[in-house]
């Protein structure tokens, strides 16, 4: 008699193979989803390792265009930025694809879900809090936190071993010493060799951008037009090509920021659980983008709202980070965020070359930006008399301030 | 009769020059104050030019050493960037300047100031508030707001005219089509041909950095060791050459990221009286310096300090652009952020390549980071079943909001 | 020749009075404009005697319905408090009333507008932002800040004299020794005896709210009724009176909170132009609606989205306190407040009694309150073991900080 | 063989009883330890109780001074309010017990801490973040989170029975329908018939404040010095009465506010685990202390240090009421806010009557207030046309916008 039926987030791994089979064997049904965000992944192997390996239904799902649209356009209009570098390219899969596994679970009937996300990493709990803020009353069952599994299984010769018993596909080729996690957005590498943080990472490690080193020598110049504040139109001026979906956008940034080895960066963060870790990402589109945006933005936004929507941006990386992305805070602040974006509209240049990306120039029908008003030669409509006044009554505070620490004998100029 | 004494920040070139020749014509006697922050500057011609105009006295001081210690050391502290991009290389020399100017002005008895600042600035607002907090009681005489002024030179031709007129040398090479400042800190562009915000700046303009096209095929690794969230040794790991004094430190950063074209940016930016303006920024030393900061300062401090600290920091940031160093505010903000650094710690080793600056490792005697802890491979004092309650708890509120939706018939991830 | 035509804001007192006669001598035609937003005047009297100085019109508009609907309601949904304890009533009425008069403006063809406001007040930044922000061409007059009017009318026996001199009808009782600003939301007294900041308010200063030592001695019971965070109706439950239009229910309020001597404040508080002033301010109505809606939001608001909304609510304020009422940010801000209130809806019961308002009980179909998820005596959908993992979680981080200062011999329990 | 030792912080009451005699027969050595923070106990009954409960030690401490000086004078500085409206009676004190609770441990040798506070509550996680921070190695039982525990004793019967069964003496006087939590700062009320939010708070519940209907007639007008902050002296101008020393100056403001029936508030708050909570307080002195450091700070504290600092407050709130007093974050909080208090220094008259807190004048050394700049009577040190400057200089962007709105169709003032 079955315990019930769980939906497996499932990558074709020996992890996730091992899991499957221990739900089984502790009477579950299990269901397996595999989703599609853009990682190189051999989807029919997987789909029929996990159905030779006793899965009662597999789902594998195309959720390309949902990630791009739903989850990595609004930080684009965020600026998300964690901790001031992480682009947040594992925090933004994981609730796209805890929607779909909960759809699934829902769907399908089942009350337990469960994934291989291990216990001290942040994905678990971006993981779960989508999944307990879609559907409250779902049962997740997490064996890396869960004495009787992982007790059992204290490394990976543990795994290959019961992989062995249990007629599950052993990798043959060796593994990396560290882990990885990739989807359309970036790669991540941490662990093994990289727990070091003086180590530094090995050439070879990267997969999505080439090494500056070896790149071209030549930039590309791409035209990327903004509406909204996400991008509907990517144009290399010297090829000529244009994309403008989505899906197809982001792809071709990730193309040409991957050519030029754009978006590394070896960090430190704070993990939501209040531990440091050691992570070391790539970000090719996903950099260009945040380059291309902060220059539209700050051409066709008003100061003062920026400056309140920086804040909102700061907020909703963390958020993000932490897995509230299915939170009211995080509904409100996306919302306001996306309000903000209203005149985000313009077309922006920049050259990808060496592992950066500079902007070259910017227009757009909704600027502030008024060049006559700006003018060293034209005094345009601007009375400079206003400005002894400004600075004059901007001082006001200041001289009374200096005025009393005169009184009581100090100097601010020397503190 | 003398109107009074003036305090002019004299650069030497034909505006200020000009203006030292009004100011007598106005009645007031003159004396001329310059400043050496690491500008490229033939300091003794200026000396000579002021005083056959007629300056009563000529100060030409070098501050290159507290301009590093005590201004760009705080910004390095601060993770100091405006706007998400610039690094405040002008607006942080500004204190540095005037602060001498009013220690001059008050030295000599003047009881006026004078700069040649234009009206639709920045910098005649960082001056001034320099001076009225310091100085409160010193009248300013800001020439290019003074309508008997800016009507007589309606442009360049009027000063040249002006000159030939006074005995004022004019230049002889033609001037570039931008105007530009520059300091140890960095150059900044704008005006000219650069007020067209679609226009990309001509290759040839940059003079701190070398082109990434052109610039070596292999890259430097630096370390740059911290203490107190500054740098207090900077080695070049290949060359062995090492440097301990700040402004030496700053001075060899600046030579590495200029050789490596480093810190290059255009961006358009929002100026205190409320334009928007097109600048063009190489910032070598600085930008690197605000990586390696950035990676020690995540390594060595609390998370949630951090976050706080982050947000000092954003206001300092805007503090300092807009020309409050000396308010109470930024001692205040600059008091917060020194203490959250006691524990900014260690080394950061780091390569400079084509325009980028890539973080390799890092170590500290204070670091937050525990290897053991954060392993995937070994437990350490931590147990993955506390972070179920840590998911739950946190999914309490989450649910309650889902229960409401249901209730009111709407469905949180469709929004 | 006329100089052209503005439009003056005219209060039928003595200063605004000389203006309109000082207007036309300066060779304009002057349109008067008078606003009721609440103050206790003589309509009819300030019309006959604007026509009879010369008012080429007169424009007296009541505005009472959408200074309550289109300012107070905001300011009800932000909790809007500056400095914690202003609630802002002369600082909203002041773009509802240049609003209107910018209108007029537009309509009758006037270039210019004028005011009595002081040169050293918040209340002429007010004015005068909201006309540019909604007038961007307009010409403001301003005589209290033009020398030629200043310094004709240095004290109130000048203005005096020049009626006497040019028929302007001179107010018969003697003039309070303090100023005061009055309108529907509140009234306001500063200046005068006032200005000491130690000296006491005099017992027979207050106009709208009763002395709490001869306010009635048995309370009123009100039940506040609320949608999308503004009130919809107001019941006195003694009485049964009821009232359910906006600006029935604010006025209600207002009886209700002046009978019991709510909302006295005497507080020194920073103007905008960086001076400290002294205010005393009473505001019946609005106090009791702060606390009814603080009461009725946390009920029904998410506490993470609450947190957000007090630093939008805070942003707001200071807004609003600036002038900036008619500004793209305080635009964004109004827009993310209103969001957040979509579900502040529900009833909430309060006593007013002696100067105080005391919250009774709250109740609401879109509560985010569990009574028996909370309940000590239930259990509820809860596992008390989810908090051990939770709390211990939280520790993870401050057991490392422990860790660290154990090292460097520092013990955070002493400092 | 013992188990271990156990410091159980301990009330007297029935829980904790239970807690010590089921601790004993899990195997444990159990010292108690209870901490005089002002609660109305009597302490010697509990030590006897205690020990004829077979305590093997029992440690009864005198905190109440270093609860006023170390725990409510820094919220005081900070003038810290949780949710606008909650004063952090019952959060402050848990980390002033914890800490001298985990002193004992360390000497004693305990390895264990144990406390009698619920699984759905703020306090467990307020004392156990202490702990943990303190004493990282400690372990906690928590027995109310403990299945065992909580499944035998499920409501108030089973501990009654187990009492009886256990030698323990049993309450004679018929509970309250609610729980309460008192100390020197404030007592709280929660839980029984308060969990419906709806109903109203019996008139008997209240013991530390007299029911303002019933409250004398006549107010006591008090002069409260500060010094850094906090209050160093306060005087009863009409009886002569003055306090100087923390104690003492803390008890007599909560005689005063507790006569006139201050600080009642009846308000439903967010607690840290996501669950909204209706909770009852009465916190006299505290509130007077609030409203009199509101004042005397913002006399005597640059704005726009108060700006940052009122930021800063709200955070230590946040973190004080989740329990995070001992963080480097609240560390660093503290910090920053003591020292934005240097200058907060001066006197401020007050009444209190009927539950209110009047404030009625202030002086102070160190004040930023300057009459004569303020004046209307006198210009002073100020040039009203500086202000016209001022203002046209905020409006440049305000201008800019509407120019681009007008551009677009759209009309802000109608939004």
């Amino acid at each position: 008699m079955s315990k019930g039926t769980v939906v497996l987030a499932y990558s074709g791994g020996l992890d996730t193979s091992c899991i499957l089979v221990w739900l089984k064997e502790q009477g579950y049904d299990v269901i397996t989803f595999l989703a599609n965000i853009g990682q190189d992944e051999d989807f029919e192997a997987a789909r029929k390792k996990a159905e030779s390996l006793g899965a009662k239904k597999v789902f594998i799902e195309d959720l390309r265009s949902e990630f791009v649209e739903d989850f990595i356009w609004p930080t684009v209009q965020a600026n998300a930025v964690y901790e001031d570098r992480y682009l947040l390219g594992t925090a933004v899969a994981r609730p796209c694809i805890s929607r779909r596994q909960v759809e699934i679970a829902r769907r399908e009937g089942a009350q337990f879900v469960s994934h291989g996300a291990t216990g001290k990493g942040n994905d678990q709990i971006r993981f779960e809090l989508t999944c307990y803020a879609l559907y409250p009353e779902v049962e997740i069952i997490a064996p890396w936190r869960i004495p009787e599994f992982y007790n059992r299984f204290r490394g990976r010769k543990d795994l290959m071993e019961y992989a062995q018993q249990h007629g599950i596909p052993v990798p043959v080729t060796p593994r990396a010493p560290w882990s990885m996690d990739a989807n359309l957005m970036h790669i991540s590498y941490e662990s093994g060799i990289l727990e070091n943080p003086k180590s530094h990472a090995p050439a070879d490690l990267y997969l999505m951008t080439k090494n500056p080193e070896n790149s071209p020598n030549a930039p590309d110049v791409l035209e990327i037009e903004f509406r909204n504040g996400v991008p509907v139109k990517v144009t290399n001026e010297k090829e000529g090509t244009s994309k403008d979906s989505p899906l197809e956008i982001f792809s071709y940034l990730n193309v040409i920021g991957g050519k030029h080895g754009v978006g590394r960066i070896d960090i430190v963060e704070n993990r939501f659980i209040g531990m440091k870790s050691r992570g070391i990402y790539e970000t090719p589109g996903g950099t260009i983008l945040l380059k291309a945006h902060l220059d539209i933005e700050t051409f066709t936004m008003d100061k003062e709202v920026r400056r309140i929507k920086q804040g909102l941006g700061i907020k909703f990386s963390e958020l993000v980070y932490n897995g509230f992305w299915y939170s009211p805070e995080c509904d409100f602040v996306r919302h306001c965020i996306a309000k903000s974006q209203d005149n985000v509209e313009g077309k922006v240049q920049l050259s990808v070359f060496k592992g950066q990306v500079y902007i070259l120039g910017r227009e757009s029908p909704k600027s502030l930006y008024n060049e006559e008003l700006v003018s060293m030669d034209v005094q345009g409509d601007y009375d400079p008399c206003d400005a002894s006044g400004f600075i004059r009554i901007n001082a006001v505070r200041l001289r009374e301030h200096h005025r009393l620490q005169g009184l009581s004998g100090t100097n601010s100029a020397k503190k």
